[in-house]
C-alpha cells in the first residue's frame, strides 16, 4: 500500500490531535478507546457516526454500556405496560400513579436522547429534523424496513387479487342474487354487492367455508363449481403467490441489507486499524502489534479469558510474526462473534476429597453403569410409566403416592449423574437439558412438599399449587424427546433459530400494540363480559341489545373485546389465527358501524398476508441454512488452529458437535478420567452455530455472495451526508 | 475417440443385422426409424427399453402414436367416471350398461398391455412380475415417488408434532378437566383425554378457534396463554417446519430425479447417433451428415417447417461443415423442445385485394388511431363503464338495452383490429388475449340474441341462457388486466406455471378418488339431503335421527355427504379447505362410530399436511425460476443464430418478449408495413419459457448443476437389470 492511500485512512481523532500515527509506537489511552469503540461497533453492527474527540468517545462508551441499555429497555417496557393500568384498565391504578410513572419514563428517554446528541457529530444531528422520530423506531428499523421494501412488490399482486374478488363478486351477484335463495337464518342470500365482496374476502381466509356456499350448493350441484374455482384461484394460487413474492423480495432486500452491514463493519475495522497501526520498518506495510492488540481486546471484551484471547491472536497472526496486517485485523470483529466454549478438564471434586473411595471398583462400576445406554433406556421407560400414571385419576391414593416414588427416582438420577460427571461441566452454560431436568425436578419436589403440607395441615390443597405441580409433572415428560437422536436434531434446530424468530416477535408485538390502541379507541365498552355466575339478563347478548341473536352472542364471545389491553391482545391473536374472524368482526360492526369491518380487514392484510408470510419465509430460509451445515471460512480456520494446537476436544466422543454431545446424557466428558488419560487441562470447541443476533444469522445466509477482500476503503464520512442514521451507502466504492 | 470405444456404442439393431456402420454411408429406413425413436424418446423423456428389431421398432412407433394415447386416456376417463353412473349413482344407469362399458374399457387396457409387451424386450418383461402393476400407476409414478421420498423426512417431524399434541393434551386434562367448566352446549369441558386430543388436533388446523378456548378463557385470563402457546408452537412453528422439510426433501429428490432424466436422455441420443454415424475420412471423428439429420428430423417431427429445420441445423452445425459430431447431435432433443414461433411477414389481405384503398390517407390514419395508446385507454374506460352497468339492475329497460351498445362497441373493436393487423397474426397460436376477447364477445352476442329471441317469442327468458350471458359479460371485464403491464406479467407467470401445476391436479384427483371410494363404502346413505321444498320432517336432521340437534344438522350440511361420487368430491374439497372439518367429521362419526374420525384425520394429514405443502413448495420454486429469467445456453445460442441470420423480430418493438408483445393490443406486428419497410418475409422468435411438460420446467430449475459434457456412455442395457421401468441408474458411469 502506498503512502497517499494510508494518509486517507487516518481517522479524524488523530487528525484533530495533529499527530500522525505513522511510525509512532506510543499509543495513548484515547487511541485504544477509539479503536475499541470501532471494533465493538463492528462486532455488534452498530451504525452511529459518533464524534471522535476523546471526551465524546468516553461518552459513547458509556452510552453503549449494557446497564444503560437494560435500563432503557426496562423503562420502554414500563411505558408500554402502562396500558394495563390506565383506563381502560385491567388493574386500575389512580391517575396520579400512572402519570408519575409516565413522567419518569419520559425523563429517562429525554436523558438518553441528550446523551445521544452529545455523542454524535453535533453538526450532523441537527441537520436532519427527522432524527428524533427515527431514534424512537431505531430498534425496529430493520424489521419495518423489510416490510416497507416488500410492499411495492406485493402491491400489484394484491391489486390483482382484489380485482379477482371484484369479478367473482359481480358474477356471484348475477348468478345467485336473483334466485331467491336464503341463508340459514332466513335472510336473502347474495343480494348486496358489498356483502358478497365481504363474504368472498372471508372465504379467502377460509373462515366461512363451507357455510357461505351451502345455500347455493343446496339449490344446485353446479354452483359448488363456482366456489371451488374461487377457492382454488384466490385461496391457493394467490396466497402461494403472495408467499412467493414476499419471500423473493424479502430475500433480495436482506441480501442488500447484509452486504451494506458487512461493508460498514469492515469500514469501521479499517478505521480502528488506522488508529492503532504502526510501521515496523520504513516503507513496510503498517501493522498492529500483539501488545496493542491485546490491550484493545481487553478493552472490547474484558471478560474474555487469557487463553481464549491467545487463541484468537494465534489465529490472526498465523505466521507468528508478533504483528498483524490490515486483512488479519479486520477479521477481529467476526472472531469475537464466534462463540467458543472453554472446557477445563478438571478432576471430579470427590476424587480430590477421597480418591481411594472414588477410584474403588464399586465406584467405577457405578460410573460405567450410569454411562451405559441401558441407564438412559431405563429412565425413558420410567418416564413413560409416569406418563400413564399422570393420565390416571390422581384422587386414587395409590396413584397420588406413586408420585413420590417417581420424584425419588428422578432425584436419584440427577444425584447419580452428579456423582459421575464433573458438576461444573454438568451445569455448564450450554447444557440445556441438564438445567431443564434439574430445575423441573427440584421445583416439582418443592411444590409437591408444599402441597402435601397444606393438605395435611388444613385438608385443603391450593388450586394454584396443584396447577403448578401438574404442569411440572407433564413438562418432565418432554425429556424423552432428548433421548431420540432425530428428535434432538429437530429440537436443536428450532432452538437455534429461536432468537432470530424473536425479532419478528418484537415486530408483531408493535403491530398488535398499535391495533390494540386503535381498537380500544373504537370499540371500548361496546361489549361487556359477565362472569358465568352472573344472573344479569344482559349476559345473553354481551350487555349490548344490538348483539341479541347474533352469532357473536350465541357463541358466547363476550370476553373477546377491546375493553382492556390484555383482552385486546388475546382478541388480536384470535384474529391472526383467522378462524371465526368474520363472526368477531361482524359482531363489532353490529355494535358500531358497518365500516368497522375495515379495521378487521386491514388487520388481516397487514398481519396475516404480509407479516405472517414474512415469518414463514424467514423460518424457511433459516431452516435451509441449518440444513446446509457448512461452516464459515473463519470458523474453519479457527477450528484448524484449535486442532493444530492440540487443544481440540476429542472428535470421536462427539456426536455432531459439542453442544449436541453435551446436551445428551450419554456423553462422557468431565468425569471418568480413566477413559482418556492424557487430555490437556484446557480444551476449546466452537459452540455450534447459535446466532447471538439476527444479523449473524443473516450474514451466514448470504455470506457466500460477499467478497472477503472488499474493504470499501475510499468512502469518507462527508459523502454519507444524510445517511447518518441509515446504513451508509457504499455504492460509489 | 479411439476405435474400441466406438465399437461399444454400436447399438444392438446394427449388431443384430451384422452390419457395422463405420464407413457405411447408406442408411436403411429401419436405421432412421430406430434413430427417430431414440430422439423422440429423449425429447419426451420416455424410458422404455424397447426391442430394437425393425418389426418391434415399427410397433413401438405405433405404440407412441398420439391417437392411441388419446384413446387410452379417454377410456381411462370413462372407466373412472363410471362411478357417476354406478350405484351409489348421480345418474343411475342399468347395470348391464355400466358392465358393458367396463368390459370395453378392460378390453382396451388389455390390448394396450399386449402391445406394450410386444414392444419391449421380451425376456425383460416377464422377469419381473411387478411390471403389470407398475404400468397401471406409470403415469402418476413421478408425483407419487416425490411423496414417498419426502415421507421419511416428514415422519420424524410428524412424530414430534404428535408428541407435542399428547403433552399439551395431558396438560389440558390436568389443568382444565377438574374445574367443572362446561362447553357452550352444557357438556363438560375437557374431561376425556381422547376428546381433548381430537380438539387440540382440530385447533392445529385452526378450525375450532377460538371456540375451543372460550370456556377456559371465560373462567380465567391466564388459560388463554396456554392456548396461545399451543397455537404458536403447533400451528405456526410446526406447520412452517413441515413446509420447510417438505420443500427441502422435495427439492433434493427432484434434483436427483432430473439428473437421471437428463442422463437417460443423453444416453438415448448417443444411441441414435450410433445408428446414424458415418466416418467421412479414415480415422476421423464419426459424424452425422445433414442429409441423414434432415431425414431423421422429418421422421421425428413431420410438421416442422423447412425453415425451422434449417434454422436448427444451422445452430447445430455452427461451422457450416455439412456434418455434426456427437456433442452437437445430442443437443437435438433439447433443440426440438424449444418452441419457436415462425412469423411470416405477410401483407394484409386487404392490401392485396384493393391496395389503393388500403394505402389511402384515411385508411392509414385509421391504422395509426387503432395502434395509438389512446385507443386502448378508451376501451379500458368502456369496460369500466360496462362494469358499472353490469352491477346495476338489469330489469331496467335502459340498462338492458345498453348491453347492445356495449356488444356493438366490442365487435367494432375486433373488426378494427382485424382491419389493421394481419388476421393470421392476430389469431396466431400464442395470441391468448385476442382469442379470449373474440370468443367471449361472439359467444355473448350469440347468447344475447338467443335470449332476446326467446323473450320476444315466448315472453320467457331461460335461466340457463341468462346465466351464460351474465358470466360472459363479467368475464369480458378480465380484459382490463391485460392493459396494465404489471398485471400482465403476473398473469403470464401464472399461465406459464399452469401446466406444471396441473400435474399436481392429477395427483390430487387420484387421492380424492381413493378417499371418495372409501368414504362412499363407509358413509353411503347415512345422511340424506332433502330438497328445500320438501316438507318431510326428517329434513331437520338430514334423515338420520342420530344427527338431531348436532351442529352438522343445525348448519344444514345435509348435502355434504358421501352418497355419490360428485358430492363426495365436493365434500373432500371442503375438508381440504379445512374450515368446519371438525363439524363434518363429527357429523359422520355420530352416524357411524367415533373411530370414523380416523378417516378424516388421515385425509387431513395426507392432503393438507403433505400434498398441499408439496404444492406450495412447487409453486414457490416455479415462481422463483420465473423470477430469475435467465435463458438456457441452448436458447441463447439459438437466439444468437437467429440474430446472426438477421431473421430476428425487431427487438425495439417488443416489450418483454414476443409472446408478451403479441398478447398486448398495442403491438404493431403483421400490419402497418409502413413503419418497418424492409423486414424479411420470415422471422423467428423463441416462444418465451412456456413449459410443455413438467420435466422441462424441472430441468430448467436444476440445469445449472448438470455437467453438459456428461454423456454417461459406458452403460449398457445389461447392467440396468431390473431397472426396466424405473429410470436407469447411471451411478457407475
Amino acid at each position: 500500500m502506498s503512502e497517499p492511500e494510508k494518509n486517507e485512512n487516518i481517522p479524524e481523532a488523530s487528525a484533530r490531535k495533529g499527530i500522525s500515527n505513522i511510525g509512532n509506537t506510543a499509543k495513548s489511552k484515547e487511541d485504544f478507546n477509539l479503536a475499541a469503540i470501532y471494533v465493538s461497533d463492528a462486532q455488534y453492527n452498530r451504525n452511529v457516526y459518533f464524534d471522535t474527540l476523546p471526551q465524546a468517545v468516553r461518552l459513547y462508551m458509556l452510552y453503549n454500556h449494557w446497564a444503560l441499555k437494560v435500563l432503557l429497555y426496562f423503562f420502554m417496557l414500563v411505558n408500554l405496560s402502562l396500558a394495563i393500568f390506565e383506563d381502560p384498565a385491567v388493574y386500575p391504578l389512580p391517575i396520579w400513579a400512572t402519570m408519575l410513572v409516565e413522567i419518569l419514563c419520559l425523563l429517562i428517554f429525554t436523558i438518553r436522547l441528550i446523551h445521544y446528541a452529545k455523542v454524535i457529530l453535533r453538526d450532523k444531528f441537527w441537520k436532519d429534523p427527522k432524527n428524533i422520530c427515527i431514534i424512537v423506531i431505531l430498534t425496529l428499523r430493520r424489521a419495518f424496513r423489510s416490510i416497507r421494501n416488500a410492499l411495492p412488490q406485493i402491491f400489484y399482486v394484491f391489486l390483482l387479487f382484489m380485482f379477482s374478488i371484484l369479478i367473482f363478486s359481480l358474477m356471484a351477484l348475477k348468478l345467485l342474487g336473483k334466485r331467491g335463495l336464503t341463508n340459514i337464518n332466513g335472510t336473502p342470500y347474495f343480494t348486496s354487492y358489498l356483502e358478497i365482496m365481504f363474504d368472498l374476502y372471508v372465504l379467502v381466509t377460509t373462515a366461512n367455508s363451507p357455510d357461505v356456499m351451502m345455500p347455493a350448493y343446496n339449490a344446485n350441484f353446479f354452483f359448488a363449481v363456482f366456489f371451488i374455482v374461487y377457492i382454488l384461484i384466490n385461496t391457493y394460487i394467490f396466497m402461494s403467490v403472495f408467499l412467493a413474492v414476499v419471500y423473493n423480495s424479502y430475500k433480495k432486500y436482506l441480501k442488500e441489507e447484509v452486504r451494506q452491514l458487512v461493508r460498514a463493519k469492515r469500514h469501521k475495522m479499517v478505521r480502528a486499524f488506522g488508529v492503532l497501526q504502526e510501521q515496523r520498518e520504513e516503507g513496510g506495510e503498517p501493522v498492529v502489534t500483539q501488545a496493542s492488540w491485546n490491550q484493545l481486546v481487553r478493552l472490547v471484551q474484558p471478560n474474555l479469558s487469557n487463553a481464549h484471547r491467545e487463541l484468537l491472536w494465534s489465529v490472526s497472526d498465523d505466521k507468528n510474526q508478533g504483528a498483524i496486517g490490515k486483512v488479519a485485523f479486520v477479521q477481529l470483529a467476526d472472531l469475537l462473534n464466534i462463540e467458543i466454549i472453554t472446557i477445563k478438564s478438571r478432576p471430579h471434586p470427590l476424587q480430590s476429597l477421597c480418591p481411594s473411595l472414588y477410584q474403588s471398583a464399586p465406584s467405577k462400576l457405578l460410573c460405567q453403569l450410569v454411562q451405559h445406554r441401558a441407564f438412559v433406556m431405563v429412565y425413558d421407560l420410567i418416564i413413560l410409566v409416569n406418563a400413564v400414571f399422570i393420565g390416571l385419576d390422581e384422587e386414587n391414593p395409590m396413584i397420588a403416592n406413586s408420585e413420590w416414588v417417581f420424584l425419588a427416582l428422578y432425584i436419584l438420577e440427577i444425584l447419580l449423574k452428579l456423582y459421575v460427571f464433573e458438576p461444573r461441566v454438568f451445569f455448564s452454560k450450554h447444557s440445556f437439558w441438564n438445567w431443564f431436568d434439574t430445575i423441573i425436578v427440584i421445583s416439582a419436589l418443592i411444590a409437591t412438599i408444599i402441597n402435601s403440607v397444606m393438605k395435611s395441615s388444613s385438608h385443603f390443597s391450593s388450586r394454584q399449587i396443584l396447577d403448578i405441580v401438574f404442569i411440572l409433572r407433564v413438562l418432565r415428560l418432554i425429556r424423552v424427546v432428548d433421548s431420540i437422536k432425530r428428535f434432538r436434531i429437530i429440537i436443536n434446530t428450532l432452538i437455534r433459530i429461536g432468537p432470530a424468530i424473536l425479532t419478528f416477535g418484537q415486530l408483531i408485538i408493535v403491530v398488535y400494540y398499535i391495533f390494540a390502541m386503535v381498537g380500544m379507541e373504537l370499540f371500548k365498552g361496546k361489549v361487556t363480559f359477565y362472569e358465568q355466575s352472573s344472573t344479569n339478563l344482559a349476559k345473553a347478548y354481551c350487555g349490548n341489545p344490538l348483539l341479541n341473536g347474533t352469532d357473536f352472542a350465541k357463541l358466547n364471545y363476550c370476553k373477546n373485546n377491546f375493553n382492556n389491553v390484555v383482552s385486546s391482545f388475546i382478541l388480536l391473536v384470535e384474529l391472526t389465527v383467522v378462524n371465526q374472524w368474520h363472526v368477531l368482526s361482524s359482531g363489532f360492526a353490529t355494535v358500531t358501524h358497518i365500516s368497522a369491518r375495515i379495521f378487521f380487514v386491514l388487520f388481516h392484510i397487514i398481519v396475516v398476508i404480509v407479516i405472517l408470510n414474512i415469518f414463514v419465509a424467514f423460518v424457511l430460509e433459516a431452516f435451509f441454512v441449518e440444513y446446509s451445515v457448512d461452516k464459515s471460512d473463519l470458523q474453519t480456520s479457527l477450528e484448524r488452529k484449535i486442532e493444530e494446537l492440540e487443544l481440540a476436544v476429542a472428535q470421536e466422543t462427539m456426536e455432531d458437535n459439542l453442544v449436541n454431545a453435551m446436551e445428551t446424557i450419554d456423553n462422557d466428558l468431565g468425569g471418568s478420567q480413566s477413559a482418556k488419560p492424557n487430555l490437556p487441562s484446557l480444551m476449546f470447541k466452537i459452540a455450534s452455530k447459535r446466532y447471538r443476533t439476527v444479523d449473524a444469522l443473516l450474514q451466514r445466509i448470504f455470506e457466500a455472495d460477499l467478497d472477503p477482500e472488499d474493504f470499501a476503503e475510499n468512502d469518507d464520512p462527508e459523502t454519507q451526508g444524510n445517511e447518518n442514521f441509515a446504513n451508509p451507502l457504499f455504492s460509489h466504492a
